[in-house]
């Protein structure tokens, strides 16, 4: 009878469960800036900005790795290492059995500077046959992993080709409800619909790429300075809280591989942004609840893509998601793809 | 001579991007409550912690997969599957070319108890075998995922032998500095000596298992009570802040699959929790650089294993982590466990 007393004590338990959250219920209820309890389709309408800017490991798989002194550093599609080949250069050696692209002997083992020119050679040819389009005679560091030296520099317009990591800030500027210390309202920034990319989306107060040689802070207020008049004694405030990354591909087909930093910025009641580069048609100070509608939004004016992915983080850090709803904890871990920091 | 000017061009944002972090410095070295920036070394003490409650993809490739209706609800080891088969008994069908155990037809179609009940006899088998030790005679839910219903019911003491999911919830009680608004301390709980497992380690001023039936907020309010003396009125203002996970393994060998809810409660200055059910000692508070020692410290006064996480994860998402600290994204990525959700 050992079993039977078990699944008897087992049903007196979840019936005192029961009983004690109709007594808890009266807490709860008063409880200020309670979390949203999301639904599944909610839900679904979340992972859905996830999916968007991730590919599967199968698609994953189709792309020819790019690997420089044992680190892996990009992705290549199918057609551009035909292309390739097709300019007939000598800096890449191509290995088609395994689908991995290598510096030739002894390039791969000498300097920056080295490997930068020979690099450069071979994006003026492709340049040349029309390969790459919209040079912008402007290099930028190829790295490993975040803060580390630059392997070699690259023109600025094959950087999507070679599906190499890509950094950036996004700041989170907000308000806090006096009464429960929770987040009450979001900045909103409206692109300008002369923008080349995302015209007129909803964006962050502030966000932008990350350079080379500047610090995430100190990017993050230059940027706060040149789109949301933010000075610098006030941007100083924002704190760096977590991280989100994605591995997505782009119109062209290349792999987009982005880490973003996420800064928490509490501004004053009394501070108003103003748009400086006419990147930004207005800003607007929307209460969370708008913010996530537009989250759940299928209509046209929404974020921008990957701020939807900054956006879900600051709502789970800052206890606005309940974690009864359903799959929160896949939800939480869904933000970070592996592989992509 | 294109690469030489984009060089030139690129040295000099370089060195731009060097003047204006010099400018920049005087405002961020007066910005109240700065993070820490770590070194290699110290991330090193950081991931040790996660590196110790997790296995790796090999590892985890020798376990058997526990299947039911096309979910995988859990892995056993080999001696445990030899442990099934001596006692000869038809519950469960193992297959040993693909490490796969079902329940034998036509029972993995049959409702919870009937599935409850063929699996408390096997179970009562092994404990007469001294197979099961500690045997506890209290049903527990089999689930697939969090907040889904239970499959069927198992005893107790034979759950961690099926490396089935667990469930918890961690707090963080935190005093936060009127200055700088960021948290300033943490409350530390010290285990009892008198305590079976990690006795006299630092731990949470209140964490603990999710039974089922009880919602996460009802638990969290009950176990403030029962573990901290801290009333419902005050626990209620817990906020739902985040998750972690870890697949490791215990000191039986089986796999161990945890996901832990965080919740972050703000408490007020003049709170004193205090000790009810005698499982902690004493409460401490201590300023966050303390508490980020005991993370780093290698000698006795270290925090049990799975709050190192949770600790690690309040850390970062209240800016008390430099992202500039070594892959600092890499950290944020590792506290969620792929799978284990």
């Amino acid at each position: 009878m050992s079993f039977v007393s078990a699944l008897q004590s087992y049903r007196h338990n979840v019936q005192n469960s029961l009983i004690f959250r109709l007594k808890m219920s009266s807490f709860l209820s008063h409880a200020a800036g309670r979390p949203f309890l999301l639904t599944s389709a909610q839900m679904d309408g979340l992972f859905r900005h996830i999916e968007e800017l991730n590919i599967n490991s199968e698609a994953y798989r189709l792309y020819y790795t790019f690997v420089l002194r044992d680190q892996l550093l990009g992705y290549l599609q199918p057609s551009f290492v035909s292309t390739l080949q097709e300019v007939a250069d000598l800096t890449l050696d191509i290995n088609h059995s395994n689908r991995t692209i290598h510096l030739s002997n002894p390039l791969g083992s000498q300097s920056v500077s080295d490997i930068s020119i020979a690099m450069a050679s071979l994006m003026e040819k492709l340049k040349e046959s029309g390969k790459i389009r919209g040079w912008r005679n402007e290099l930028l560091p190829v790295v490993s992993a975040y803060g580390e030296e630059p392997l070699f520099l690259l023109e600025r317009a094959a950087v999507p080709c070679f599906g190499v990591k890509a950094y950036g800030v996004h700041v989170n500027g907000f308000l806090r409800s006096e009464e429960s210390g929770v987040p009450s309202h979001l900045w909103v920034a409206r692109r300008s619909k002369q923008k080349s990319t995302w015209p007129g989306m909803l964006d962050h107060i502030v966000a932008g790429g990350q350079p080379h040689g500047l610090g995430l802070m100190e990017n993050v207020i230059k940027e706060c300075e040149e789109e949301a008049s933010i000075p610098a004694s006030l941007a100083c405030r924002a704190r760096p809280v977590s991280a989100i990354s994605y591995n997505g591909i782009d119109e062209q087909g290349n792999l987009k591989r982005d880490a973003l930093f996420c800064y928490d910025l509490e501004l004053p009641k009394e501070f108003q942004p103003r748009p400086l580069d006419g990147e930004v048609e207005n800003f607007e100070l929307r209460d969370m609840k708008w913010v996530l509608d537009r989250l759940l939004a299928v209509d046209e004016d929404r974020y921008k893509p990957n701020c939807n992915l900054v956006i879900i983080d600051f709502f789970i850090r800052h206890g606005l998601i309940d974690p009864e709803s359903p799959r929160y904890l896949q939800l939480v871990a869904a933000l970070r793809a592996p592989g992509c920091l």
